[in-house]
């Protein structure tokens, strides 16, 4: 592996998506991930919708770079391993529902007694305590409960899921800073300890300019379309032929934008020369701005507005985005080969370092790929033994 | 400060939201964040809407905890200053665009000619690098050149922003998760390194799971509404009086919903009776929940789920969560003293330490609160420098 996480070893108790994308990000940054499957079975995302080769994409695309070693965890032999694996790693994640890992004589204190300086991370969709921690969650369950999806969505209709499953990639990108975090500590100190990430306090903090409005007001954020809750115009506005994202953040935006549009008349009009005004008159702005915005196509508007200096976007999908000459150039899509099926594709790392730059050197890892290797290079176990294990169906 | 970066110090150059979000979560992790201000001005955001008690709440939210000093960084006196204080901190974070930084003199080759350890960070629209690297960027250019926007809201009708500012959070996320893995490497090699982070990767890389499914069918995705892509029923349902989460991600969840809601017949009709099936008749099995979802209140469906077993979870707007007990249990909503007007209220930290807990010691710092101390402690001017400072209207 390469990158500045080179040397650190990682034990991954996940399964699903809040886990494997933390302990991802772990891998691209260059740690090694072990990751630890049911024999036979493996993750359940391994059998996930679409296949590419036979590949589940899904599973595929968060667990590229992994090692994997099947272990039976409910085998008396296989916990034994599991101690000793854990004298040899840095970092332990684990996404089970609290107390699972406990019920796996897995728990913290026990994994401690084998590596007081682990560093062990749990991910769950309440956390350790509190009153809702026994139950399950999905990321759908985090974004409604935590308050995004009460601001996303249509002014009147029903919210809408935020495209991508945030609800587990938060907690992930969170647990993920914490560990780092807990790992500088650990330097002073030369101790480990239990870092504990919910799905629903990361939407929490996530929402954080929402409850800055609401403590500040009393008034209940809204969901707003695709405008900006604060400035205005500052949206998706539907063209002759597709749409544009419109930027004005301040009154010399709006100059820019209203003398290249040809309304010079809108510049001093006190209804609209202000965000202010424009806010408070949405209704009748909204109105001269989308009849106003319909006359050109997309094209047309990029156009004279690059002329003129105005801030705009187009609004890309995902085909778009996968051509797109800037994402290419920063090495945004990306192969890296699959051991049976050659190279796939993935979405690259966003993490660029000017003196240890990562890269992804595997696709996902095929079920117990690695744990001949695991079991022989870093527990010591002899070929005798690890055919034994299998015959026992340990591993 | 109290947390797992207590005796980090970091420096400052962030202004709008990207780096002071990554620059919070630094601060909120216990590492001393000394954020450089314009004389007079300050963050622009200071001015932003709503106040409370004549602090913006969008600056106070994101820069808690922070320590603030006045620098006019065109003046040729501060720029010596910059230089003293870099050799004293651990980590620089800035959020300007392309070769702003290099015009004030301060690009990384030249601030590692004062500090080669330094852990130099730079989050901006689109990168150091790239065709697009020097057009401006806001959250939501990021998030729809990215493509969360083409797979967020209803089919057939304009995308919905997503409701918190991602575009600028994911960035801030990745940049501090890049930030501490360099922190980590530092400590073997002893060097510090520049690293770029862009909001655009970010939501490149965020979008991971749309890009899989794209990948493996060549299809381009869509937004589903409330819908999750590969499982149904899974999403938003109106009720008599209001909305209910429904989840049912396998045909264990199927069956307990059909018996909790009377519709047995439902378990083995072969047009409902798996999530493929279902995913394939999604019309016609879409209008059956439809109406039966709203033939009982949202209340009613929460104690008849809970007897049965059937996952669900409410749509909270922010009020109910900032009132959630199990979300107050886990110190989620916190307050903290503000220098002038008393305790302010803070949405919490999501990352839980066992050994090194972290606690939101302060609000946001009133403009240049801190220079005297800093310029005193940090770079040991004496009380008649920091004067003739003050006059020339250096600081």
């Amino acid at each position: 592996m390469t990158g500045p996480l080179e040397g650190l070893k990682v034990l991954s108790f996940c399964r699903a998506l809040a886990g494997p994308y933390a302990s991802m990000l772990l891998s691209d940054l260059g740690a090694e991930v072990i990751k630890i499957e049911a024999p036979e079975r493996g993750d359940t995302t391994r059998r996930l919708e679409p296949h590419i080769k036979g590949i589940s994409s899904y599973f595929n695309s968060i667990n590229r770079g992994k090692k994997s070693i099947t272990l039976n965890l409910r085998n008396e032999q296989t916990k034994k391993l599991v101690f000793e694996l854990v004298k040899e790693v840095d970092i332990l994640i684990e996404n089970f529902r609290p107390l699972a890992m406990a019920r796996l004589g897995f728990h913290y204190e026990a994994i401690r007694e084998h590596n007081p300086k682990i560093i062990y991370a749990s991910i769950s969709g309440f956390g350790q305590e509190g009153p809702y921690s026994h139950r399950p969650a999905y990321d759908m369950i985090a974004q409604g409960m935590g308050g995004v999806l009460s601001i996303t969505g249509e002014p009147g209709r029903t919210p809408v899921r935020v495209g991508y499953s945030i609800g587990d990639l938060g907690a992930s990108m969170f647990a993920t800073i914490a560990i780092l975090a807990a790992l500088h500590e650990r330097k002073r100190s030369g101790e480990g300890q239990w870092i504990d990430t919910s799905m629903l306090d990361c939407q929490v903090a996530l929402c954080e300019n929402a409850f800055a409005r609401y403590f500040a007001t009393g008034e209940i954020p809204k969901a707003f379309g695709s405008r900006h809750p604060l400035f205005t115009p500052f949206q998706i506005f539907p063209t002759k032929d597709g749409s544009i994202i419109l930027v004005v953040v301040n009154e010399n935006h709006w100059e820019v934008f209203c003398k290249a549009v040809g309304k010079e008349e809108w510049i001093n009009d006190e209804q609209f020369n202000t965000n202010k005004a424009r806010l408070k008159n949405f209704p009748a702005h909204h109105q001269f701005m989308n009849e106003l915005m319909r006359t050109r196509t997309t094209k047309e508007w990029f156009d004279l507005f690059d002329e003129h200096g105005v801030m705009y976007a187009p609004v890309n999908n995902i085909e778009d985005v996968a051509h797109d000459p800037h994402v290419l150039e920063r090495d945004m899509i990306v192969e890296a080969p699959h051991p049976r099926v050659g190279n796939l594709k993935f979405v690259g790392i966003p993490m660029k370092f000017s003196r240890t730059p990562c890269r992804i050197e595997r696709a996902c890892p095929d079920l117990g790929e690695h744990t001949v290797e695991i079991l022989s290079n870093l527990v010591g176990l002899s070929e005798k033994e690890i055919q034994e294990l299998e015959k026992s169906k340990a591993i």
